[in-house]
């Protein structure tokens, strides 16, 4: 079954209707006719499957008739930051932690970052990677699109900081010191709804300067294993954890 | 520090020599001089710190100083069955699964498998994956090297269950139905050293004949969270899991 995000607050029974880029998508590119079912997130984030009432000129009439209960949704919200990485990478990041469940990004240049983003070129860069982040949100059948901001300093993502209720260094150092418990213990004390920030350097890893100001935030520094992983796969190792975790393990 | 396999066994001061594309790779694109130390893997998995005595005309002459003791191996086998998915998705999926820690791939022509292999193109693509996997075990430092065998069909991939202690289906509709207890139960038997085999379906899924011949065979059938994981992305999350399981929280 089709998923579309509506940008409305949907209930029961209402009709509503579909226009723009997911109006093309239902009437040209599937060809979708009156009786079919989609399913819908809306604005608030809940799903339901709703049926086509109507496919009309430049919109799709649909009548929401079954709400979904289950949530597809992570228990507590994790937020990547990820030092700008070379080429194309972040684009294999936020497509694949949008899977994996990640709550939200923070891409930021980090000392090490060898790829920079001109100003002028942010937000086109920006809405590159929340339309990869909604198009996989879609096709892992989630309810939350995760929101991408850039952060254009290590200071400006350090201010960040106080919104998190947890917030950890992925540190390549810790994994060749056999560092095992700091992720397990920061896991084991969370409870549902809390928010945690884990950043992960570039491919040159986070400079001595950035350890330093991590040290004195009281940032606590976890290894992921017992290998080296690129700077593109160490946060889907960490939401697959995390999912391992409080999906399976714990069953929130 | 540069990381090189040999198929030779090492001893701790015994000079050896290194030829071929590595030689090729140290002398030409590294540069080395006398005196630089790289770590060496032998054929034998053990791991050393070796010192270059001298770069010759078609070999490099090396003398082993340290035996790195840690092992960064996962401390049981995973094999990753992939029904062939489209593209080069099997390039990322050998990639990044090698960097978390697979043992061996076995990737077979599942019923809905849109690609096909050419019986005369096998030798080219495996050969193409096996390199792929050693240089991704080079990247993230491991000592062992995946192997990667074609199975050329699905009762292949099923003659060989037998070599393993533990069998799963990474099943699509177990996540829907919020199957969250096979995968933990299956890791909290594992013992170190054990083998675990896990098929994945390509895009479309595996079969519903595929999905009985596995329950006649007793294949447990497990869900990996909550939300739909491309055929990609779900070999991923499972050695995610297996790495937090084994390595961070039992720590064996």
């Amino acid at each position: 079954m089709q998923r579309y995000f509506t940008n409305e607050k949907l209930s029961l029974f209402e009709p509503f209707f579909i226009s723009g880029d997911d109006f093309h998508h239902m009437s040209r590119v599937m060809r979708m006719k009156s009786g079919e079912k989609v399913y819908i997130v809306d604005k608030e984030e809940n799903a339901f499957i709703a049926e086509v009432i109507e496919i009309g000129e430049s919109a799709v009439k649909l009548r929401p008739q079954e709400r979904i209960e289950k949530s597809p949704e992570l228990p507590v919200q994790i937020t990547i930051a990820s030092g700008l990485p070379k080429g194309d990478k972040l684009d294999l990041i936020v497509q694949k932690a949008t899977e994996l469940g990640a709550f939200s990004f923070l891409p930021f240049p980090a000392e090490r970052s060898i790829s920079k983003w001109e100003t002028k070129k942010v937000r086109k860069k920006i809405e590159r990677l929340e339309k990869i982040a909604k198009e996989a949100a879609e096709q892992s059948h989630r309810t939350h699109i995760p929101t991408i901001t850039f952060c254009e300093s290590f200071a400006a993502l350090m201010n960040r900081f106080a919104e998190f209720d947890y917030v950890l260094l992925a540190y390549e150092e810790s994994a060749r010191s056999n560092e095992t418990k700091t992720l397990v213990a920061t896991f084991e004390k969370m409870k549902p709804g809390e928010k945690l920030l884990v950043i992960f350097g570039p491919e040159g890893g986070v400079s001595d300067k950035e350890v330093t100001l991590l040290t004195q935030a009281n940032v606590l520094f976890a290894g992921l294993g017992s290998r080296i992983l690129r700077t593109e796969t160490a946060p889907l190792y960490f939401l697959a954890a995390a999912s391992y975790f409080f999906e399976l393990e714990k069953s929130f």
